[in-house]
């Protein structure tokens, strides 16, 4: 399990599109009371509408790592980035980062870490040996996003529904499986990193036992119909032993991004193969709604759509950026 | 890609019970040809059979590793053992272990083949980065075995099916995917030790394009029944892309070893269930037979056993170890 130290100071880097500082505006938005403010290099022109802070600064006011909320062009590090970080690291701060190019490639930031007893994460490249899966059930209710691709709102699905639970004064958690999703709750397990053996495993760790009435929200990963990814997928179906799923999908796709010979079959068809696996590990396992990404429908087709998939599936439909996820949470209270 | 250098020397370090030397009696009976000899500890006393060598005289004659063929009291390499591994590096031979313990965690070992220019290879710990699996269809055939559950006969199965489709003059080869299986075939890949989001790609780099008429013979792994090692059962499924399944089951199994609350289901539904997950990468999927582990059975028994479930499931049904696998090669060769 990745721990982090909260509260965030979230770095900007060299940013001049938004677009470029997504896990910035994402953390302001999903965890915005751990954050105390941003901190970029000069040349920024994003900002996040934040207290400007410097590391120390920030570190004088309790924070506990400076966050790498940008994607550098062309995937390397500037060194003027590595001055800012180091900087940070002698404040006191963890780095945290989820960029492919490792903070631990750098030995003058491996140095400072060291120098400074503080950590350098790469949440991205966090390769963990879990134990294996027991499959001994475990106390507490647990609720996974699936879909029927990749890259279609399970994440924000997740934490959508974790919040409005929370809301409607249920205890929850959402559970973090992926990068972002790992700096948003400060903890969690990368399931992509994991060794095939202990997929399962690092789910089960992931989602402990809890008091019988409370909500594990874990953050899907994949796609059980997926010809790379379908594997992460069961394995984490099966060691989180959901008593809910909720299928995340995007009708303007009619193939999987990606593979065009593999086109994604009917909703009540993914709906069948999830529950038919997810059965091993809880027999009780049934789907209760669908999270529509609808960004490709104007506003008419969307209603028709939503209640063409309901009368079809009699199911919740919804789209948690549309019109919110009350339907989903009334269905997780019906269980 | 693991790729071991043939011929072997098989060394039986302290062995004093065949059961220890599994390893040994099964690289003498599955790869006979390409073993030289055998070399052990002097207080060893168990035999294969073979002519003894020591590691310079089996260099002089060819070897290119010694492979260790027991498995140590305790699991911890002796230092007597340490001893003679070295000379073997000294020799000229690769040292290849498929042990828990590793062979690098020795400075003596790994200074010894650092100096003499020879590797020591860890057959169940080489964690390796593949590819993602593309989901492209290769030329060639595969066929994968698959399981109710572990440890029921899939390697096995594989081993006796490409043996006796290339007797019939078929152009087959045993592709490995676990640790002993690497050591038979001389490379493979060990898919438990995959990083999560590689397993169904090594299993394409495992089979590539071949001769249309070719059946590459895929070993299995774990059971999609499996609550810890399913996830690595469907990545290599995926990846396999297989034309045919053969079924390994063990009808003295009620439940998953070791998972007594997970119950094997009929063998139709275990059945529909590996074509409805394969499918995905290969609409032509079809299961051709079963293999069964019988040694729990009785001969009448067994022979009721089997035309019951040829009655059933319509498939050919068979023993490996008792009566060979002939009606599978009909069976591939109807395809």
């Amino acid at each position: 399990m990745i721990v982090l130290r909260k509260p965030y100071l979230l770095y900007l880097g060299s940013a001049t599109a938004p677009t470029d500082a997504k896990t910035g505006f994402g953390l302001r938005d999903w965890c915005g009371t751990d954050v105390l403010g941003e901190w970029s290099y000069t040349d920024a022109t994003v900002r996040l509408g934040l207290p400007r802070l410097s590391p120390a600064e920030a570190a004088a006011q309790g924070a506990g790592s400076i966050v790498i909320g940008v994607a550098p062009v062309g995937g390397v590090l500037p060194d003027t980035w590595l001055a800012d970080l180091e900087t940070a690291l002698k404040s006191g701060l963890d780095v945290v980062s989820g960029l492919h190019t490792r903070l631990t490639s750098f030995p003058r930031l491996v140095a400072a870490a060291q120098a400074h007893g503080v950590r350098l994460i790469d949440v991205r490249h966090c390769v963990q040996h879990s134990q294996c899966a027991t499959g001994a059930r475990r106390s507490g209710k647990r609720l996974l996003t699936v879909g029927t691709d990749c890259a279609l709102g399970k994440k924000y699905t997740a934490l959508a529904l974790t919040r409005a639970l929370k809301d409607k004064g249920l205890p929850a958690s959402f559970r973090a499986t992926g990068q972002t999703g790992i700096l948003i709750a400060g903890e969690g397990i990368p399931m992509d990193t994991q060794v095939a053996d202990f997929i399962a495993g690092a789910a089960e760790a992931l989602t402990p036992d809890n008091d019988p009435l409370h909500w594990d929200v874990i953050e899907g990963q994949g796609s059980l119909f997926h010809p790379a990814y379908a594997a992460v997928t069961l394995g984490l179906l099966h060691g989180s032993q959901p008593d809910a799923i909720v299928l995340c999908h995007d009708p303007s796709r009619r193939c999987l991004e990606g593979y065009p010979q593999v086109l994604i079959p009917p909703l009540a068809e993914v709906i069948a193969l999830y529950l038919a696996t997810g059965k091993l590990t809880n027999a009780k396992i049934r789907c209760i709604g669908i999270s529509i990404n609808s960004s490709s429908l104007d506003e008419p087709t969307w209603r028709q759509y939503q209640s063409q998939l309901h009368s079809e599936l009699g199911l919740a439909v919804c789209d948690p950026m549309r019109g919110g996820v009350d339907a989903l949470v009334t269905a997780v209270r019906a269980l």
